[in-house]
């Protein structure tokens, strides 16, 4: 399958799930995923959502601007950066953002996460 | 070492190099490693440095804000994540920028540029 296509589909469903069911986002994670959110990390599904279902806002939308994915080796990875702006909801302005995704193969044919960093510019804080 | 201390002492001598000899970046990359750049993908250390050379700029000055990594598997690779500001002389103002490079380690006990994603926020092209 196309990379592009892949990483354009795995985009759309994250930030899907992430807007309108926080806590699905556990089954893209396993155990050995990372995730750096603004500088802090957290390691493995379950404390990964627990740090996203516990930042201080309800409602959001994400609007993705660009999505870039490159292969990441011969284990079959896959590099997906992002930018784009998150609404919170209440807030006047959307806030900018850059995400990267390294997904890796799972056993069933499909992609898990493995590493996820999200940072913000500098002036606006979320976490 | 310490991940943290190896992705800063990288991010230090990438930005210091581009700044100051931007044809040494060469030999960062290897026939294998992957630049997209503002969309555009690039191959193999030779055609990176080529277009990283014929930016339409000469000299600039890279700001870091911040520098995350985390190891991305069981190669002994390292992905590193940069946000910062690129400063073109005879321009007003800096342009935000953020970056990711996934490392692999060499032989020699040294890391090359496995993959290389640049972005800026939309509104400003340096490409």
């Amino acid at each position: 399958m196309d990379p592009d296509a892949v990483a354009k589909a795995f985009v759309e469903h994250y930030y899907r799930t992430f807007d309108t069911d926080r806590a699905g986002l556990g089954n893209l994670y396993q155990d050995a995923s990372m995730l750096t959110f603004e500088g802090a990390k957290i390691q493995g599904s379950q404390a990964i959502v627990a740090k996203l279902t516990s930042l201080p806002f309800q409602q959001c939308h994400h609007n993705i601007s660009t999505v870039d994915c490159q292969p990441s080796g011969p284990a079959g990875g896959m590099l997906v950066f992002v930018s784009g702006t998150l609404q919170i909801s209440g807030e006047q302005h959307a806030l900018k953002f850059s995400q990267m995704f390294h997904l890796m193969p799972t056993p069933q044919g499909s992609f898990y996460v493995l590493n996820d960093i999200f940072r913000q510019p500098k002036g606006h804080t979320i976490h």
